[in-house]
């Protein structure tokens, strides 16, 4: 408990966490409070998430390198899961559609493109692990892959709903089934090749595995109810700050849920250790795409009202084909300077003023 | 003739050779049993193939280096060329078209991937060439650009079809040139930075040059005769299998076409020759594209009932343009590693299972 | 005024400057001699621009590398720019696109590729500086993915022309902004990874600042009288020739205007000088998709009849795109050889031929 008092002394994020019995107390006077709610819920989620992951990493370091390496690259987007677990269950597809595809967008390009330039401010150039980025790309292209093929066959003739969800039932199992053969790889066969990568920063302090245990099940607890008010005020919310529905999906969600990890990748790319940015950015993504997609589409079948497939919107899929190619150009260089991350952040950009300025009705 | 038998002895794919006659007599006896004449006809092309291409083998390492080269690379895939032939004359013009897709995916992906699997299973890392590989997939994308072009702006407008004929006709003569100067730059003017990589395995015993002639044009008509049971069956026993036409041309076909040279590709990739295996796989594919497919369509206009034109269903054109980035980000690193053929063939699989529960009356 | 009747004298191509008085005689004894107009136009137009070029040139000389880099960056299209603005101010919006589009392809394909032909053809192999080329094939792909993404999002739904609007200046904004960061980066904080690329050729004699300013501004207001009849004959002297429009705009006005730095890069190639060929040709691509066609859709605003947005015809966005990451291909191996000119050249061969024979009533 001390140890948990004085991390949340260290780091000043930590403070708003007092936003949290806030939360819970507006609700239950002003329920119809939208507008606040979905401020001061933003506010409780994202001390919340980095607490999350501080207890991942301290479960992960605690466990040694496979098994805790297997944790990290399965707990390491609980936040982004249990939100979109929360919309999942309120029916809300499109919201969790949005929000999958712009966590993938974040990651890979406004995580790495603000990473590059918070790390080129300080060094000149900077150089990270090729063939790790090379790899977590290759799985973004493959679930890329998996999302634009049927949207673009199927688009060609009337859509025929069993032969979808079928398609989108097969195509999860072959995600989290490539997803789990490469962490074999990485982890295990050819560890070698990814080493410091894959890892998250240490906790300042290690904690006791007992500590661990308990804030991991007790703030997953919190994180799902604060979701759920979240999930709830966030539709409501945009229209009073005149945000289109894409956007508050794609781009405010899907920040939202990232907000933990992206202190950590740019406190990395600020200490020249662009490795752990890298690999936090597009492991994040790449474990967004093969992991936590498909086993939403998977529990869509026990916990949502009707099944949910997987095709998106038109314009998610170009999004993230665009993004990929975009990491892959960028991070085949395996250097990068203020400029590269100038570059991505503008890809971002475009996405983000085009989703903006969107007329509601679409999505 | 007594090295014939040896090598039909030591290679145990050859028995299926027996399949050949059985096949014409089961033609005869019962023309309506398309579902047995399909199967039979697949383990007599098989063998053929095999066949085929071992004396192409040896007619072109008699003929000596660049003479053999042009020789394997115009004959190369003479059993996809012959069972396209097949279709055309029959009017089939979907089925050739999706065949042809088929086979540049097959190689480009399953064949490519498979080999690194293989490969992979049993060595580390495998290095190869990737100046050859850069080459190949350079033309794949030209010729995915050709076949791209017309489709995106023909869509746009109604079709007309005097226009997409002219165009048709047009672009396979580029992409025969382009094919022609790119066996003179990587069999000639810059041959020292292919070497290796373009050669198909040795045959075990050099065969006498008479043989080897004898063997490819009795082998040739033999095919031509099994590829038409093989095309008219074709369909009728998808129905019964209960795949949809779009599988059966674009997987089906396309593999069994394929076989002979999966064959060399898998064994080079076992021997740890993957420059071999690279050099088949994406050779081949090249081949297809920019070679098989417009002498297709300037012979359509001789042997076909209509001229054939150019234009794919989009979702072949999709797949084929992912399937050239897919082996461009792949051969790019000169390296491999059994979880990059995993990556490959995972992409396969995508097309593949997207085709198989894709509804009747597309493609 | 020696100093440039010594110019004329040694480079062949400026004795066309004669046809300069020939065109606005003609245009005032036959204002309805089209197929004349565009013609005479034409051999007027390209000496002019190779002038210009010099002019610039000998003014960024003059002032030092920084100012003159950006002396270069900024006025290197003059001509292109001047040729747009006759076609905006005339309303002509699908003329203004289609040679915004074509200069980029232009550039990055034909100049590029018939560069390393003609270097080709002299050298074995020339290398090149590959950060230069992937910076400005970055630059490139972003403008293409501003072009794209509205596009892209907004077939889905009917045109709604005030957001357009709002997007295509927010996106205009954008791009030139990331263009100016893209100069500070390449001629200021890491220009050592850079040198040499991003400079045209020296002017045989360096002119005295005085004459290259009045030369710059002279030739200038000449350019601008000559696009303007250019403009106004072009189309009617297509459909003498029986061209489509859209091949007019694309092909025709791109190559016109990229005449002089097209002499630039090609005597660049025949020295061994492959960087500043490159430098010119991707360099002047990204100059015209994040400076030129920006600062058109703003200043549509001021000198068109109705505002201009940056929304393109499908088939110009597919053939940017595939232009970009063919750039992208060809130059991240950061050396040449004749066939991969050649490999180029046919990339843009497919696109002239489709708008060659796509019948009126496109684009």
């Amino acid at each position: 408990m001390n140890l948990l008092l004085r991390e949340i002394r260290s780091s000043p994020i930590l403070w708003l966490l007092s936003f949290v019995p806030v939360v819970f107390i507006v609700r239950k006077l002003w329920p119809e409070a939208h507008t606040m709610l979905f401020v001061i819920s933003i506010l409780a989620i994202v001390p919340l998430a980095t607490l999350l992951s501080s207890a991942t990493e301290a479960v992960a370091t605690k466990t040694g390198d496979a098994v805790g390496g297997l944790l990290n690259a399965t707990l390491g987007n609980l936040t982004e899961l249990i939100i979109a677990l929360a919309a999942l269950s309120a029916g809300q597809y499109t919201l969790v559609k949005a929000s999958i595809a712009g966590a993938i967008v974040a990651n890979s390009l406004f995580m790495l493109g603000a990473s590059f330039v918070l790390g080129g401010l300080k060094y000149h150039t900077q150089a990270f692990n090729r063939e790790s980025a090379r790899l977590q790309t290759g799985l973004l292209f493959l679930a890329a892959i998996a999302i634009m093929t049927p949207s673009a066959i199927v688009d060609a003739q009337g859509s025929s709903p069993p032969f979808i969800q079928q398609l989108s039932v097969a195509l999860s199992v072959l995600l989290i089934g490539t997803y789990a053969l490469g962490l074999l790889f990485s982890l295990w066969t050819h560890r070698e090749f990814f080493s410091g990568a894959a890892h998250h920063e240490a906790v300042g302090d290690i904690w006791p595995i007992g500590l661990a245990l308990a804030v991991l099940s007790g703030v997953t607890v919190l994180v799902a109810l604060t979701s759920e008010i979240f999930v709830e005020s966030v539709q409501e919310a945009a229209k009073t700050f005149g945000m289109s529905p894409a956007f508050v999906g794609f781009i405010v969600v899907a920040l939202v849920g990232g907000a933990a990890e992206m202190v950590s990748a740019f406190s990395g790319a600020r200490k020249d250790r662009l490795d752990l940015s890298v690999g936090i950015a597009l492991g994040s993504a790449a474990q967004i795409a093969l992991f936590v997609a498909p086993v939403l589409v998977l529990l869509s079948y026990v916990i949502g009202p009707t099944p949910m497939d997987l095709r998106f919107w038109r314009g998610a899929v170009i999004m993230v084909f665009l993004a990929t190619i975009t990491a892959f150009l960028i991070t085949s260089a395996g250097r990068s300077a203020w400029f590269v991350g100038v570059f991505v952040l503008m890809v971002y950009l475009v996405f983000a003023m085009t989703l903006y300025l969107l007329p509601p009705a679409t999505l």
